[in-house]
């Protein structure tokens, strides 16, 4: 059986992740975090695109945890991008980096799978995921990953952390990029409850 | 005084406000549009960008009013593109389009200002709007409208209802488009408040 993909995100409230220059910023309140590093305990694995890795950096692991305590950490990297010093890399935590074939790369802290032909196949990733034991998964971004799933079909839940601000940017990036969908093909979800957290809402939905 | 700007907007869970060809889609839930219409039906003057008039075609009128009970109708169109068939010219309100100088079109249905040298000029305009007794203005779109509202720091209240639906695209129409800024230059806003409707929840937000 597959993990459960949990996508977790923050968004301005104009529906941003980051700044017109792409890099992360403090979106979530402090109440918020507390509940990110929560969820963050709570998984099995934790995933990423590459271009979170280039932009961010995040090394995804847990406070205080030890190497076989952490979740493991996954990154979607068709072409084999992540640099050695990412922190995706440190040694803090096992690493499982997806590629595709044209990727002959390897990487020296990070298993690395040839995972699809051109793009990573997300469905056959979630399968080695699972035969790795990983029942659930915590997706953090970026936006093309998360459209990705989506359009695979592949989301369980949706938690989306709403922040008091307006980034704004026709190009800035959102939880959901990639190509899009007109609007009577949008994935419907299943609203599944809120919570405040401090000056911001935590928005839950399922998959319908 | 400036009459009160009120933003009002309906996104899917990752932040869009139309598919990715652009066109308008049902996001709002039957309870969200009952909020709207009494909206409409308590301020002064409704107001969208010329994008939104091409894109939608909105009569931006109440049902069941006559042409003297209904908002004022308000276009900002800096090239005068509004077209001659747009549905705000149908004579059921009054029909403001503000434009640039270096436009010299006149409208049938409407009366037309010069407002700024290129682009509109938005504190001019509200000025012109105080002057003929305007004082709450409803903003409905679109994105590039609403940014430029922000980035002027007109905007007093920002309400977006958040509709269950995933629509994904790096170019699809966001709450606030525009050139964006940087996470650091965030423009920081007061939350007022929440509301559930149905499967969606509305977000109240106000100028710091």
């Amino acid at each position: 059986m597959n993990p459960r993909v949990i996508v977790n995100c923050a968004m301005s409230a104009d529906g941003k992740i980051a700044g017109c220059d792409r890099r992360q910023t403090r979106i979530s309140t402090p109440e918020d975090m507390e509940r990110v590093k929560a969820l963050r305990r709570s998984v099995d694995a934790i995933m990423v695109g590459v271009g979170t890795v280039l932009a961010d950096d995040p090394h995804l692991t847990v406070k205080g945890r030890g190497l076989d305590e952490n979740p493991v950490r996954v990154v979607i990297d068709s072409r084999g991008r992540t640099p050695d010093s990412a922190q995706v890399l440190d040694g803090r935590a096992r690493t499982l980096i997806f590629h595709g074939e044209g990727c002959d790369r390897q990487w020296k802290d990070a298993e690395s799978f040839v995972c699809g032909p051109d793009r990573v196949d997300l469905r056959r990733m979630l399968d080695i995921l699972a035969e790795k034991g990983i029942a659930t998964l915590m997706v953090e971004g970026g936006g093309e990953l998360i459209a990705s799933l989506f359009d695979e079909d592949l989301v369980d839940e949706y938690n989306v952390f709403v922040g008091p601000m307006i980034i704004g940017g026709r190009s800035s990036p959102t939880p959901a990029d990639g190509e899009g969908r007109e609007g009577k093909d949008a994935i419907r979800l299943r609203f599944a409850g809120m919570e405040v957290l401090g000056e911001g809402v935590l928005l839950r939905y399922l998959r319908i």
